[in-house]
């Protein structure tokens, strides 16, 4: 037999959505409701233990945006639903988004209630593209988030991705990749991941590798040998005695000029020092520690604050799913319809209407000082998609994202860049125009329509 | 241009490991190390906040790896990295995974330090598949852990994904409700997940509808007129107002039938008693309410507590990526090799070495008393793959996954199945030989070699 396939073809991916999505398109177009709307992708609150997010994957949501058709396979299955009319499906496979998206520059930190992209369109054309847009940003926005936390944790030493194993399948292994890239990471053990998203490979050896050898330094030995240079696991029975059985190897044979032990296990810090100790006294000081085992900013932070002579960070388990912030509730509402600005009526909750722009602030150092939400008028939110095209312009700005952020983080507040979330205290103001708007929908609904 | 393509095809999942363990398979190339190795794989911990987890995923995990290749394609990107001989690429375009994989009926609840997939071939097969297999595995079985708790909060009442747009990326959208048919979820917003999986879809309407339209009125009209049995949303401006529109609705247009009310925001009990209280009154006790609006199981056990007349729940943000949970710590351990048990000497870690078979022990009223892990006799454990094909018995297992997790739910301790992680205390034993063998292995490790 022929088992399924796994992948999901990009072809396929206009059924990756949800239902209702559908069902609403088919009542617009029963309705006859095309005209122009806007929605707005922001979050209300940042996720606890975040001061800031840095915007990710709003390129891989724009093209495929722009991409999404419904073929004849995909409207046979939608008509094997039972709920939609023949005609509504005939229309579904003209379907295309030829509307624009406006989003903020990938790698820019976004704080809560901005949005980060405005999708504007005839309704239908904006409304079908609401659960995978959340889908493929949320993805790469919550793990470049984490990253760049680990990243600013470990103050300029090079961090390392070992995650793909803990990650939630295949597309957040590889697209995921593509945002520890633009978060700052030095590396990944993830092949493909890396392949695919230019971020240089990397990687040691396995404990299992050791254990299949009868004798630890015989499997040293003969890993040296094949790759000089390289890494060696030096833990696997005791951390200390690997690490001279690595400094007898090196005595034994120069030419493997290993490059860096790695620790996987126990108190890091202090193995660390001990471990640096015997390699500096044995005249390796080029010999580097690399260290892993559950690692993330906290720990990295810690084991900095105690000076461990650690030069490089593996991290996995924490950085794969951004186990302590996995989600955003990120929230894609409709703000304008045919000129007209909407707003659900939540107490307690600010949600301005209408479509806007976004304006930073810097202070005299250069330093962000606080944003202003806006009308519509210059720009900070980009156009990213015209007419259903992908802007060239923002193609080419997709590429500086690691490089913006790296700038950005130069620029956040010095209380941004703390990893303790606090209370980040970070204004973001509604402009005259916009405050008003807001007030004057926020009036109590008509109860009596 | 043309974008480069998002999808991950199956082809390309040969890729989709950590470097190392491309370079372990060149070095035990390198070395003529071709016997057979066990590798187990398990967990040391539950997370934080589960009592168990259901085992999910090991046959997808199966299914690739019987069909994973290298291409040229692939051996022409790992020959660019510099780190490949020739003579291994061609060595690794002839790779193919024949050997045993052995595992628990996926649906089975498991706990901490059993293996629950073993995988028994030489050494560079069984080595290979250590990244995928844990990267697909994790995603199903976190998934279906949280799903399952889930599932029991409610009490028999339906649950329905709508987590789509929270999950993480494309694979774990549509794997994930996989995971959740398993667990015993009722239905899926997530169109393609639902067709792909046979998971029935479900779906409602946004707040974006209603406020696309001038009037809630006008809205609830077009739609139920459309969709005779809909579900309407009602909190878009005042739930109890909209709950009035609906039964006005009603009177005006019998034929609509509207099928169900949808709660989204606010004190979810106090509406749904107010919202029943008026449906009731008003001749309509058919109307169903369906709850969301970022329900846990602590939320839903907690409106059950409080007898609230909700008849379906919709769960999205909590489950998607089972925030309190996302990751499980798995390990792959290679537990064998050429004949001879491997242990890594973990100061206070258990690490049972060699092959592995596990009993699970029934009380007089049917439910798990607790588990032996002994060393290999008669299963529970049973061959997934054998010689590098995917067994036909385990195929039709897979079918009954779901099912069999209703009866596993029925055999757990009460204790199990209460929400709060507590101190689970099931009782896992190792055999007389098995716990034998482990203390010979453990025994101080031979520092003179």
């Amino acid at each position: 037999m022929t088992p399924a396939p796994f992948a999901v073809a990009d072809a396929d991916l206009a059924l990756l959505t949800d239902l209702y999505q559908l069902t609403m398109l088919q009542a617009y177009w029963s309705e006859g409701m095309q005209k122009r709307a806007t929605f707005s992708l922001f979050f209300r609150r940042l996720p606890p233990g975040r001061r800031f997010m840095l915007a990710c994957g709003q390129q891989h949501a724009a093209e495929l945006a722009t991409r999404l058709r419904f073929d004849a396979h995909h409207l046979e299955r939608l008509a094997g639903t039972g709920l939609f009319d023949d005609a509504f499906l005939h229309w579904l496979g003209a379907w295309r988004f030829r509307g624009d998206i406006w989003t903020l520059p990938e790698g820019t930190p976004v704080f809560a209630n901005q949005p980060f992209m405005e999708v504007e369109a005839p309704i239908a054309e904006a409304q079908l593209l609401e659960s995978l847009v959340m889908n493929l940003v949320q993805l790469e926005t919550v793990l470049a988030s984490k990253a760049v936390r680990v990243v600013m944790a470990a103050r300029g030493r090079p961090v390392v991705d070992f995650g793909m194993r803990r990650m939630h399948g295949i597309d957040a292994a590889v697209r995921g990749v593509r945002a520890y890239r633009t978060a700052g990471l030095e590396g990944t053990s993830n092949v493909l991941g890396g392949l695919r998203h230019g971020l240089p490979l990397r990687g040691t050896m396995a404990h299992s590798y050791i254990l299949a050898h009868d004798d630890e330094r015989e499997a040293f030995r003969a890993f040296a040998r094949r790759y000089p240079g390289t890494t060696l696991l030096v833990d696997t029975h005791d951390t200390l005695a690997g690490v001279r059985k690595v400094i007898e190897l090196m005595a034994e044979a120069p030419e493997t000029g290993v490059g860096a032990i790695r620790l996987d296990s126990g108190d890091l810090g202090q193995l660390a020092r001990e471990a640096r100790a015997l390699l500096d006294a044995a005249g390796h000081p080029e010999v580097k520690i690399v260290a892993s085992s559950g690692l993330d900013e906290w720990q990295i932070a810690a084991l900095l604050e105690e000076r461990a002579p650690i030069d490089v960070f593996g991290v996995g388990t924490e950085m794969g799913a951004s186990s302590d912030a996995p989600v955003i509730d990120l929230s894609y509402k409709l703000v304008e319809y045919a000129g007209t600005p909407r707003l659900k009526h939540s107490p307690g909750k600010v949600n301005p209407p209408g479509r806007k722009q976004l304006y930073r602030r810097y202070d005299e150092a250069g330093r962000y000082a606080g944003d202003t939400l806006a009308l519509p008028g210059e720009p900070l939110l980009r156009p990213l998609v015209r007419g259903g095209e992908v802007t060239r312009e923002e193609m080419a700005l997709a590429a500086g994202a690691r490089e913006r952020v790296q700038e950005a983080l130069a620029r956040l507040p010095a209380a941004l860049r703390e990893l303790d979330p606090g209370d980040a205290g970070y204004p973001v103001a509604l402009s005259p125009g916009l405050d008003a708007l807001g007030r004057r929908l926020q009036a109590p609904p008509d109860q009596s329509g």
